[in-house]
């Protein structure tokens, strides 16, 4: 199942457009929280059919606000390689607030009073479908309901002067998610997937969740062990080497950044002043 | 206004009773989603009167699940004073997941694989009713539908171990909330409310938002620089001295904690193994 959100409703992508959805579900994470999963929609009647180009600059967040946000610091190795920092032992987890998420085609402003140094990160987010409270890891990617892309948006120097996550990554728009959800069942290894940048069409990370730190069953259940999660709550896990800080060189005005995450349609922004 | 949930309904407290509302809201966060406070509910139809002593064990959580629990590290300059810490230039802010909100009366079990201690903070809990994106600080106060009880609890052991709030104090059921919720309106002075904390009858902690270091005004404000708070999320806004980490002494099963908030209903929980 590949599901994005339209302006007419939910619409599953099939035959290379959009099959607009009749179905009993204001939006996907509704589906989510009623369901588990996205495969209710397999079934919904077609209400009509466009073609995904006049589909995509349309296309509304599949994830409105989220009701929590987790994600991981330093969590693939070549990430860890380049940077010099040891590979952690326990994963570093935080919660972005959930007003940072937008939708895909969003401009997001670059809060120039609190940050000089505004950096992307792509990333795999993972959508739950079931509950995981203190889960085995064999229990955490069947309760996952779909993957999609993520730009983890962080203000560095924030980072550096709080040594807090949520103050660097929170401010509006600086986590856009989407374009489409691509349900758990056409995924076939969640430790292949492959995740890329570009910033201004220039490839600037190219990797997969095969080189994670803590591969994302792994980094469910742990979460599972200090916090419930639940359906509809979203997970971002890592973001590999290449970013702005790892270049020294950070977003501007202007700036088209693109996160690809294979299977799930592209994730564009733009950063405005 | 001063309001409970029960389950009959969206209840007032007047007379030393509940009055019980016939109020076209499922919620009182629905309420504050869609007016900006608690006032719509001075007009609503009074469906029956129970007296408070019939309600009170069964009052229901007055804020179910916030989208967004932020909170504040070191906020009284007791604490500092007692801990030696020195006292902040900025506040240490922190988002817990708001899984682990309860509603007044619950068990709330000690998660003894992750810790040995597990302690309160009794607390002031702001509920907004107009969103907040840097805002300035006499915006601030005006933009708070509500007042409530918190209890912060926190896994002493986790936060030393792992340095993240968001790992300390998301457990399920570390978050009661309520047992009402205090409009605005009825609060003359938000650098003078009380705030104290019982266990097992004791009083452990005992003071008041003058002894803050961030008043609520300043607290609010400094968050939406980073983060847009909007209506029905909920700051707490930290926790004076007499902690069981000031006294070496940390909670157990069957244990009864309760936070009392003036003019707010007494919060209370018991532990459980």
């Amino acid at each position: 199942m590949h599901v994005v959100m339209t302006s007419a409703g939910i619409g599953r992508i099939e035959d290379g457009g959009v099959a607009v959805l009749d179905a009993p579900y204001p939006d996907p994470t509704a589906v989510i929280e009623a369901t588990g999963s996205l495969d209710a929609l397999a079934g919904a009647k077609v209400v009509r059919r466009v073609p995904l180009d006049d589909a995509g600059p349309g296309l509304l967040a599949p994830l409105a606000r989220p009701r929590a946000l987790w994600g991981v610091g330093l969590n693939y190795r070549s990430k860890a390689e380049l940077t010099g920092r040891p590979v952690p032992d326990e994963p570093v987890l935080y919660l972005a607030a959930s007003t940072s998420a937008c939708a895909p085609g969003s401009a997001v402003r670059l809060p120039a009073a609190e940050t000089a140094q505004m950096d992307y990160e792509a990333e795999i987010a993972v959508v739950i479908g079931r509950t995981l409270d203190r889960a085995a890891e064999r229990e955490a990617w069947p309760a996952v309901a779909a993957i999609t892309a993520a730009n983890d948006m962080t203000a560095r120097d924030v980072m550096k002067r709080t040594g807090a996550p949520v103050l660097a990554k929170s401010f509006p728009g600086f986590t856009p998610l989407g374009a489409s959800l691509l349900g758990r069942d056409a995924i076939a290894d969640p430790g292949a997937i492959g995740v890329r940048c570009r910033v201004g069409g220039e490839l600037r990370q190219d990797s997969s969740s095969a080189d994670m730190i803590f591969a994302i069953p792994e980094l469910l259940a742990r979460i599972s062990r200090y916090a419930v999660l639940r359906p509809g709550d979203v997970v971002l896990t890592g973001t590999p080497a290449g970013t702005g800080q790892d270049r020294g060189d950070f977003l501007r005005p202007g700036d088209d950044v693109r996160v690809e995450v294979d299977g799930v349609l592209p994730l564009t922004v733009q950063v405005q002043a």
